[in-house]
């Protein structure tokens, strides 16, 4: 087995050999402490001038922030590190010095980091909060393996669009158009006739041109649909979702959490407590009493979705809202004052991470589903195979969206969306 | 836990519930034999008009081809039959019966199947590929955590172009213009110097205008890139993923190879045999020896390739190729016959799956990168961020990248790239 920083417990007293690179020093004219990476993770390494070669002791005076070197050392045990262990280092090589990095120690605000992306990807909070993106995205991908879901690729590139028309990219295909995906889940409700549960994962798009924390242009989504499903069986497998992933970023990524200075009360209790699952009446009303000035008929606003959030210090579903406000595709009923409404559920997050999840049963009759399409005014010749789903063997169905970004951002506890992805694509342009 | 076919060993002699479609049925007055799906798998169900009710009776005769129905009755092992067992049934619910479904029982076209994308995911074909699919997707996310790998998704929108700027796709992007990824490369090797080791795995775009069984315009990519890599280790990390997707079919997929008709004692081959490493020159030279009319400073053809594939029988990879046939980013060395020549190699699958892998070490040399940018007119500008990467700690690297559909065409063993996504896109537009 070949030596990572992450491996070190199973090192210990060894000569081991680290290849990566120095990302800060102290030193003096006899030792020298190098704080050193190698993308697993970070470890300081001690030079001594008295027991390392001459060569060694000028590589390591001669090494800059971030510059590559390879270090052999032994590695030992040391509690008042931070990772546990540190390195007593028998030779450095230097591989490539580096001239004065431009964000090596200095404060820059973050708008100096995103155009610098390529160079901030190498600091510690890039490094902890794309390592919980991928504990997440692993973590998605098993829980449905393990549920009997098979992952169903939809295409980026659409003839028609499924939702908000104005928010889409357009682009020349050939001799036609196509638009940029905004959610995969009409194709996967084809697919799950063939195949009774599946999901998708991949990037989906909004030409969104409002500039805030919680917007991204390109981002990440998980669409799941589910054959034989209402929405309460719906609820569980999300809430099973949320859990299962939440329960592995604890587990698995406590380095991470650490970097981020992540306080994980809120998280800890996600996983041990059922999450509240309220009608959007009911939520308006806790407003209301609340002192909000709220508009029953229409969708949460961003303040009434960080106050239930607040409010309950766990997930909340918020199910059943007005269906006018709501896609052509839900499932809806008449309630007893008479407003229709939908079959659906968002899923808000506490800590003001607002909405994470968005599902609903599907209309699942033919009939309903056109007189709607019509009402709407689409052109019901795009959905003609949208509706051959509940022409032949239509089914009880449900499904989900969970956005990858929003997830991560709330585990990680940073503040800004764009923190989330590798290079973020926002209005601002940005190289590369 | 609840009943679905692919779990039909854990229930035998029990009563179950499957909740699924009907895609076939024989019937004689007395008894019905009902070809059953539910997603996870096919099973017949027996109905005896003695044994069950009117109603159950005459449901069972109710039934079209892809009706939906429920179906309770008791598992039974049954070596006859193909999948192992049937279903005894003591009650049939008709859920949606189905009018006269247009890809039932005739033989069809292709053109006709891929036209009704949407209604052909329910036949055997399909079923099988996409299962095929999801499991190369997970034996390739599993593969890389394992190794230490960091999921790190690169943008689909870029400001800049990598590679063959003839097969792009441009759109507008706010008040200026953005390009489909063509690849994730550039973009992983900055994150290689925050994560170590990366991949990307995501959707890819070409303008091919080409109509072949071997080209889509969006498809899907894994990228892997690799700090303190060289060729050689590149190549042993390729050669362990696809022995290990290769690996993971054979044991988890028996069922979908069964469907397929797939003999798979070439594939076994490519699991227990080290893979070739031979020079583009070797290779070209053998093909010479075999009469091929070859052109020595040239790329690989599809008729070479298949020969090259054949002649082996486990999968080939061909190094070294003429520099100036390869892109810019290639560490390159001038060969004993004078000859500039990449460090890098594709991998060629047998039975005519052909190239499934590309990659290379990276040139890691400030001043060389900057002088072959130049040498092809790019414009540097676009690149500084990505010499950005020589510059600060510069290390030797490498990296890949594997075509999802084409792997799974070879694994699945269909003709037309199109059969391993849920909907293709190539030139010929189809609905939806």
């Amino acid at each position: 087995m070949e030596y990572t920083i992450s491996k070190s417990k199973d090192f210990v007293d060894q000569e081991v050999t680290l290849k990566g690179w120095m990302y800060n020093k102290r030193s003096s004219g006899k030792i020298a402490f190098l704080q050193l990476r190698d993308g697993s993770g970070y470890i300081q390494g001690v030079v001594e001038k008295a027991t390392v070669s001459e060569e060694s002791w000028q590589a390591s005076q001669d090494l800059t922030i971030e510059s590559s070197c390879i270090i052999t050392g032994l590695l030992k045990e040391e509690p008042r590190s931070p990772t546990g262990f540190e390195l007593q280092v028998k030779e450095v090589k230097a591989v490539n010095i580096a001239p004065e990095f431009p964000i090596g120690k200095k404060e820059h605000g973050p708008e100096f980091l995103f155009e610098n992306r390529d160079l901030y990807l190498r600091a510690k909070t890039p490094w902890a909060v794309l390592r919980i993106r991928d504990q997440v995205f692993r973590s998605i991908t098993n829980y449905f393996y393990e549920q009997g879901f098979v992952r169903f690729d939809t295409p980026v590139l659409q003839p028609t669009s499924a939702e908000d028309t104005s928010q889409l990219f357009e682009m020349d295909y050939y001799e036609s158009k196509m638009y940029l995906t905004q959610s995969g889940q009409l194709y996967l409700e084809a697919g799950i006739m063939g195949l009774g549960k599946a999901y998708d994962f991949g990037p989906v798009f909004r030409a969104e041109k409002s500039k805030t924390r919680n917007h991204l242009s390109e981002f990440w989504m998980m669409d799941a649909e589910m054959a034989y499903h209402n929405q309460q069986m719906n609820e569980d497998v999300q809430e099973g979702l949320v859990k299962r992933i939440i329960k592995d970023c604890l587990e698995n990524c406590k380095e991470e959490l650490k970097v981020l200075e992540r306080d994980t009360t809120v998280l800890q209790r996600a996983v041990d407590e059922k999450f509240i699952r309220m009608k959007q009446y009911d939520a308006k009303k806790l407003l209301e009493e609340q002192g909000f000035k709220v508009d029953y008929n229409d969708d949460m606003t961003t303040e009434e979705e960080i106050a239930i959030g607040n409010h309950f210090g766990i997930p909340v579903f918020i199910e059943d809202y007005p269906f006018e406000v709501k896609a052509f595709y839900m499932k809806n009923y008449v309630d007893e004052r008479g407003m229709k409404r939908a079959i659906n559920a968002d899923l808000i997050a506490p800590e003001e991470a607002r909405e994470i999840i968005g599902g609903s049963q599907r209309e699942d009759d033919y009939e309903k589903l056109l007189t709607e399409l019509k009402a709407r005014n689409y052109k019901v010749e795009d959905y003609e195979w949208y509706l051959n789903i509940r022409k032949y063997g239509s089914v009880e169905h449900s499904g989900f969206g969970i956005g990858l970004e929003r997830t991560v951002r709330w585990i990680s506890g940073v503040h800004h969306i764009r923190e989330t992805i590798p290079f973020p694509r926002t209005t601002v342009l940005s190289k590369p």
